[in-house]
């Protein structure tokens, strides 16, 4: 990218999405565009280069672009930014490294393509459009409300142990700081209040938390609240209900 | 940080500080300064995040300024800039990010104010003056000496396994190379060499070595001190004796 | 290095690198540096820091320079530069950092060092000049054909438990798609399937794959092949042998 765009500013995320999750790099991903106007956004978890799944550039409703696989890693951010306006595949030899290896898109063809968007080529150059309702989603952060439990899914583990779930607090609306709340993580469940922030609760209690991104966090106070379910990972369900006062 | 000032040149030390690590990343930190003049540090781990800890900027003797949570992170960097001349709260809505979330202060908080004083923003401007003796102080780095033993705290494990000790050099201004150490580590009591650097000894020797920053470390010779002494971890109590030598 | 050359493009390539891990730290460096002509490589994975192993400063073939220690780290990369053309030792006290620490020549002695080169003091005024011959290698990279095997050895296990060998697609060339291989790892044989990509195999079958560098790789789809064969770690024999095909 450097030798594409050497006057680009490189702003390197993160190393830290662990191997095949996709879904963990979506979300790391959408909480982190809008913070970068503008920008040209390169993201890959790619465990299936190679294979058949298209490599793609997508405009977003805000004029944002994003460059990435499609294996639903680009879908969140770009709903973050008002939506997929136009998709096309990165076929065009011109726009990659010659010979582009078959196990590393990053490098050959995904971080190319970023560079010389970056210096103003047009996604249309790239290769032919691809229809928007063709790609890949993974349908995340779309909780839906059942019996009075809000049911989603646990996006992710970060390196604390937190739980970030795809239910936010718009979905609970009257929610009130210091309420208790029955949380279903697979087949447990428990009792843990709702706290403004991390360090609200005791030391070692289980508690919910708003997260920067305006999720719902299941975090224990300087402990590892993954580790105290019994070794969560992302993708189990997960369902939060405000419990007795709907009943009162 | 780019949105508020492109041009500043950002430097991004770490991000390898364990969960919850204060002392660690104080320390990280305090050896990290001397080496960039001028700059302005920001620090964040920051396990009070939202409570009532008092988000911070610091002038230090020389002139430099560091940025953090008051947890004591930021205080022994500033005692090696020359100590803390002035302390101002950041209260000053203009210059954080609107709407702070209360989980990520670093992004909403910090983050914005660094960049502002990097842009020439006077610390007055950020909030109210604090008294610098009513900082948080870890008192890290400040051993004591007891009936012949140099008495400190393991202040952190780096990912080599090496056990970094709040001991320097200069508490035991007599050691020699290849002179041998009575070590106390929590509850054991063991003899370790001294040696100049980490291959100085056999494959797997436990030695004692001045690291980079002139504090004594614990270190096994292309293996873990860490893992061979059961575990220990940042906290934990260590002593130093020549031993022999002064009785003699 | 900003200090001394603050107009250099300064791009860190990994800290993720095992501890004590030259054979792996040349490996990557080894295959980064065709992506940077004109570069000067920076690489320090140092046990032998303070010993008596020489810093060195390399120029190569096609004009590259390169930094770091007399350990066999550099060669591959030198090599695949167009080999070692000049090899000099640093030992110019004007061009480190004062009173260099014994324990971490990253910091005092190569980042300098690189920051000058960069910045364009020749290599000559570094120190003595040292005789290619004598430099360290680990002879990397050089597999041998054995009663139709083809023997190398496992270079590095990258963060997906991809075992990365020194055998190159070039040692078997009329390996073809879908091929199955007999494959030794340690005391164990075993088949495996040769796939263009990681994602070509069914999910959890380990198989053979080309990987970026040009080296054949053990893989398993989704999985870690590392793991799955029991705990492989750098430096282990492999051999592969295209089996019936030959005696047929």
């Amino acid at each position: 990218m450097v030798g594409i765009v050497p006057q680009a500013c490189i702003c390197d995320l993160t190393h830290m999405v662990r191997p095949f999750g996709v879904r963990e790099g979506a979300l790391v991903l959408a909480a982190s565009v809008p913070f970068f106007p503008g920008a040209v956004h390169l993201a890959v978890v790619d465990p299936g280069v190679g294979s058949r799944r298209r490599p793609l550039v997508l405009t977003a409703g805000d004029g944002s672009v994003l460059v990435g696989p499609d294996n639903g890693l680009l879908i969140p951010a770009a709903e973050r930014l008002g939506g997929v306006l136009t998709a096309h595949e990165l076929t065009n030899p011109a726009l990659a490294r010659p010979s582009p290896s078959p196990t590393f898109h990053g490098r050959d063809i995904f971080a190319p393509a970023a560079a010389h968007l970056a210096r103003g080529v047009e996604p249309g150059e790239f290769g032919p459009e691809v229809i928007p309702g063709s790609l890949k989603d993974l349908g995340m952060g779309r909780p839906v409300v059942v019996d009075g439990w809000v049911c989603g899914e646990v996006l992710a583990v970060d390196r604390f142990g937190n739980l970030q779930t795809s239910v936010t607090r718009g979905h609970l609306p009257r929610l009130a700081p210091a309420e208790v709340l029955q949380v279903r993580v697979g087949a447990r469940e428990i009792r843990a209040t709702f706290r403004q922030s991390y360090a609200f609760g005791p030391e070692g209690e289980l508690q919910v938390v708003e997260d920067s991104r305006g999720f719902l966090a299941l975090s224990v106070n300087l402990g590892d609240a993954a580790a105290e379910l019994g070794g969560v990972v992302a993708g189990e369900a997960v369902a939060f209900s405000a419990g007795d006062r709907s009943s009162a």
